[in-house]
């Protein structure tokens, strides 16, 4: 099997191998949450630790449920319980985790490169639950999961993203995913929010990231749209001037929806604000996977928890 | 067996039958936690979610005892962690939880009528944990349970309900579940807490609630007295004037109780204000049944989690 | 085997056989967290309730990974979700917990003594997590643990605790253990921070325990050197001028523990203030066993679980 990675940082470093693999043991991981027993004995007695520094439902719970079913001891740990109010520093708090001997210990911090730099110091497996505007692999993974489902693969797939580009860790991390599987993904949103240069900084192979100035031009002919949530903390920042305004400019209805290809399939990391960057009408359609996104997520996650903490440690 | 119910929103709509399924699977159980290993198999596979808005030691321990000793996996939610600090509607919540293929949901919250909207939006089993003023029917359940098994049969039966009748969800899924099972209610408290019309409200079968002007006509000749927890937030509203006033009025002493009949057992749904709505020799006596309450809990959610979690869906 | 108690308060009441047992006990149970499948099912059935009124990561952590290693089920409680925030008292909310029949409940309390008080009102084992300035018996128990590993045993050692003595749980339950096994033990220390009668305080054989004036007159030719956590909310109570003062005046630095014994080991019971009570370098180097402390906290708090909640009760 083409995976011998310790910890799942990004999707940038992926090889489209490895990102197979996960899709594929993912695909057979699926079936478990659908039987009346939901339960496999595959990583009994590892310990799976959740560290979370922002509150997160659906992550957490999706990464707890995705060990349980597993039959892994899971155990959470959120910041506000946690020693770093006592001053301990990260780097000594994850040394601290690792003397307990855990398998792996997903990871969720606002800033950007903490779980690499605590793959470094641990042993366990990392995983990058989100961290800061940087990535968060596993819903790359889950998107392209949910994509190759409904679409059979995803070559030659035109994808737009929309909404702030430059914040959003879920864009950069598909951005990488999507590419590398031989996608071409479009990106629009409010131009303070969209890093014109957003396809360099990005450095996937030439040509397969544009820029949009209007939404419009991204959505039009496109396969899938992913639009992205809209963080209301940004609004004080004055990046955007009010949520209706936002809606009006930026939200994807129905009527925008038709610029896209017929068989356009939406999507959202979740959780979504209805009627600002999607309206109600296009969450609630058969188009729109959001839900089997989160279905989804506990299968990919039981494929990453597999791969990593169910090797062998020669 | 007859219990078909997917839910269990309140004591309201359950039938004599039902009831009966309920408490008569709850006293097979009851033998679980006495055992030196206590665990059966009985719901391994199955996935229990904890959604409690409101904060629970009592209620949200006990489901988890019930869950892991029937073998399932418990996933706790509280809601400051929750999406829902992110804007995120409920009912989105909730469809995503669902998409996570739980098996049951136990939810609190402070607005009436929530667990029953989940209901009709998601396929889990939905367990009301308390609605707001509106039920508690797990509460009523164990109730009944701790009744039963001192009083062999509740139908004839007086029982005594005293205290904040207007805003407890306890008395209100109290009132339908033991008038159901043939049992007498009386109700008693502060005039500006107990609503006149109450029997009318409740709207069980005529003539099996009886609404007193004073604790005193409540108690006398009872067989069983509810005392309610006062809820030291209404203060503030001017509902009544002091804790200290409130227990010389409406408090239960040993003196008061003596109008009771001499097998009067006294409950409480917990947490225990000693020395206001119940003096301590009060609680500390052998009438009080208090703990046996607490007990009864575990064994009264092992049965409601079997009887729906435990179902197979068609 | 020598163990007969349903309670571990504190080091304090133990003796030299009991102790030896735990510390044997841990020892076969080290090695379950090295295997790939780092379970047994010793403890499968039994319910561990870990209250924790206090935050704390490594603490919470290390027991609810013990009990997991042992197939307990644990729940976890903490004061902010708790009753009694709604005002129960302590004694009935263990009752209660009581009441769902638990095999063990591990307490922290700001309170001394709150952890023998619930001992006595329950039937469940106790286990006292640190209450207040007065015992954290597992700390002592894996320091000695961790002693005994690396030297093999503790009889005539020479070990220096250094730092706020008067406040510490840590160097009291250390005190104790210790001097039992054989060990002296010296504490110094801010001269506001060490009772200078600590030796009769603590009350242990006579001349077990020297109270120095000066951190280098403990320091002098240590086998071990235990280092007290700075609680930065003393500050405030004017006990000593600054961090960088007390750095400077009772801080661990190389040339400090250049005056121990050239095969002096080092401890902190974490999280550590690197640069405060304790340099860097220190904490680094291969004299520094705090890392070995916290492995070896899971498997003497396994031994506590399994003694305490393993036990067939009468």
């Amino acid at each position: 099997m083409a995976f011998n990675r310790k910890d799942l940082l990004g999707t940038r470093e992926l090889t489209v191998e490895e990102i197979k693999t996960i899709l594929d043991t993912a695909e057979s991981f699926k079936e478990v949450s659908t039987r009346s027993i939901k339960k496999v004995p595959t990583l009994r007695g590892k310990t799976i630790i959740n560290f979370f520094f922002e509150p997160s439902t659906r992550t957490r719970t999706s990464f707890e449920i995705a060990a349980k079913r597993l039959s892994a001891d899971a155990v959470n740990i959120s910041a506000s319980g946690s020693s770093v109010t006592k001053g301990e520093s990260l780097i000594d708090t994850a040394r601290n985790l690792q003397a307990m001997a855990p398998d792996a210990i997903v990871i969720r911090h606002r800033s950007p490169g903490v779980p690499h730099q605590l793959a470094k110091m641990v042993e366990a497996s990392i995983i990058n639950g989100g961290d800061g505007a940087h990535e968060h692999p596993t819903q790359a993974l889950l998107d392209a999961f949910t994509i190759r489902e409904r679409k059979g693969e995803l070559a030659g797939l035109q994808v737009a993203i929309i909404g702030d580009i430059m914040h959003s860790r879920v864009a950069r991390s598909n951005a990488h995913l999507l590419t590398k599987l031989g996608a071409h993904v479009r990106v629009a949103g409010p131009r303070t929010l969209v890093p014109p240069q957003f396809d360099k900084i990005v450095g996937e192979s030439e040509g397969s990231i544009t820029v949009c100035n209007r939404i419009e031009e991204a959505l039009e002919g496109s396969d899938v749209v992913m639009m992205l949530r809209i963080q209301r903390e940004r609004m004080s920042d004055a990046f955007f001037p009010s949520l209706k305004e936002y809606s009006i400019h930026y939200g994807l209805t129905l009527e925008r929806l038709a610029l896209a290809s017929p068989e356009c399939i939406v999507m959202h990391p979740g959780p979504v604000n209805r009627g600002v960057e999607i309206s109600s009408e296009v969450v609630d359609s058969a188009r729109s996977l959001v839900l089997d996104q989160v279905t989804n997520g506990v299968a990919v996650r039981m494929a990453i928890l597999f791969l990593l903490a169910g090797r062998e440690i020669d």
